[in-house]
């Protein structure tokens, strides 16, 4: 990629929607003179070729997008997916949305579905599915774009971030605070890249400082308020008790929040208890959560933007990598440092 | 309707789900032999006539629905809209997903492109929108249910709640726990029946106890943690002080509590402030906010029944009346009975 223009370059040129220059290109009448003018001349500036196979097999879309998300019931997904749309909707294009509950098998069928009404590409949430699904993707030759995730060596087209390194700065913000005894409260890691990667990522913090999680002191758990607050609970009645607790989501934060609150414990006073994801929950929760801010809204625009691209090139498409940073709020103590591991 | 037994009835006498039922009439050979018997049974049991005109139209369909909802970005529709997908998808149905952000003329920008899809049926949010989204959802003959709302006298299929009396339920509960300086943080109410059917209901109970929102005391606002935040630190400055807050969703009132605080006001020992939806959000604010719980998935499994109803048969439809109710948390002060108003 990056040396063809695309219809993006076109259409950031001349400072227009991609569906602008779409309408230039097919239905020029319709465009208003001056906006005709600037698209002409990016066009002409670029070298932008809009070559007739891509112009027939336009004629054969169905100017719709099929996006398959774990749930839609708590917030996070919501920000990222209303920019997708937001940035699909400028191209003209629907977005076909089905929810998988965190399931690989529904996932397959609702690939399959949206595959059979002919999605001029799709959306997939992180990394882990059985082959068959990625076959099946193949075979049809249908573009599709993960969300949620980015690694380095990954052989699909990702936009997304890097999990695992996201936890482990976050693990290491948390141990430079002076915390030992740490615990985790993660998603369920069957067939969740981005819980496992979580986990992994707190693994390698600790192990780095010469400290482990073990099996006590890891709850996995669906990701849920009332799941987050059995948790914490439990975790907080250990004889060997945490003084903080890295949790795989806001949600779970949020509700170990909760369940410390309920067994008598203040946070962050008695136990730090720090988030991931930055949704609304992380600044509503009481102390606000310190958690990794995810940038979900550019994820969805850039997510959107690179499959279009390849929707309409027909090219292979590129991974982008998103930063994420550590915010820091008010559930994270700092301890004085400790004698001794 | 009522009368002629639907594919509905027929599933829920056999047990089975309404995919199941149109699986016996189209395809008997997929289906098991003891369900088909089940089926059949119910089938001659119930006089059901799967009569031709509706079979042939179901070849025509296009097994998807169309809804369209103001924002994904918080969480307000995402339990609802979560249940209305997990009922299409059982009868085998896609959901397409478009935003208005609370526009009525991108709504009917929307509508008309769901319509040039040939969804099979069409999902909306409140009744406020022009005569002409109506006229064109009425020329196509597409059926349609409006969520979110419910009205006595509404001329459209309605499954929802009576967001009038459920905020005048609960302003006389604010009012009967001593409150007399009532504010509110209303959402816009332009194109937007919820919000204001919502600040007509806090009118009525305010009205009836001689009391009055004069203009100062009524913030109108989008929907937001800022926004909410901004107003009630706005509020809160007043000469006459208000003692309590309603707001118009738990959104508004988690940032109204944020504002409060921000303001060195304690919740709700020097003010109320209380939601309507019960969110999470609801639930994870410091204090827990007392709220009007909107059963947000029955909602969503009702409207897509009564919609597959309508696709099915090609029936009427009929509207849905969900019951709200005052969930008590914190938020809510109760103050001494007044010397005098």
């Amino acid at each position: 990629m990056g040396d063809r223009p695309t219809l993006q370059d076109v259409a950031r040129a001349a400072r227009v929607s991609t569906a602008t220059v779409s309408r230039v290109l097919n239905t020029p009448g319709q465009v208003r003179v001056e906006t005709r003018a600037r698209v002409e001349a990016a066009i002409a500036r670029l070298g932008y070729l809009p070559h007739f196979g891509g112009r027939a097999l336009a004629l054969n879309r169905t100017n719709t997008v099929g996006v398959v998300i774990p749930t839609m019931a708590n917030a996070i997904f919501a920000r990222g997916l209303q920019a997708l749309q937001e940035t699909l909707a400028e191209a003209e294009i629907n977005l076909l949305i089905a929810t998988s509950g965190y399931d690989v098998a529904r996932e397959a069928e609702q690939i399959r579905t949206l595959l059979s009404r002919s999605v001029d590409g799709i959306v997939l949430i992180g990394e882990a599915r059985p082959r068959e699904s990625y076959d099946l993707l193949n075979s049809h030759g249908t573009p599709f774009v993960i969300l949620w995730t980015w690694r380095a060596d990954s052989p699909y087209i990702c936009v997304g971030f890097d999990n695992r390194a996201a936890a482990r700065a976050m693990a290491e913000h948390v141990i430079s605070a002076g915390h030992r005894r740490i615990a985790m409260i993660s998603g369920l890691t069957e067939s969740n890249d981005r819980a496992q990667l979580r986990l992994e990522g707190v693994r390698d913090a600790l192990h780095l400082h010469g400290l482990a999680l073990d099996g006590a002191h890891l709850a996995e758990t669906p990701y849920g308020l009332d799941q987050g607050a059995e948790a914490a609970a439990h975790l907080l009645m250990l004889p060997q008790r945490p003084t903080a607790i890295l949790c795989g989501n806001d949600v779970l934060a949020a509700g170990a929040i909760e369940g410390a609150r309920r067994a008598g414990f203040v946070v962050p006073a008695d136990v730090s208890i720090v988030g991931f994801d930055d949704v609304e929950l992380a600044r509503v929760a009481q102390p606000p959560l310190t958690t990794v801010h995810v940038p979900h809204r550019r994820m969805g625009h850039e997510g959107a933007r690179v499959l279009l691209e390849m929707i309409s090139d027909q090219g292979p498409g590129h991974s982008v990598e998103l930063e994420t940073e550590i915010v820091d709020r008010a559930s994270l103590g700092r301890l004085p440092q400790p004698q001794s591991a």
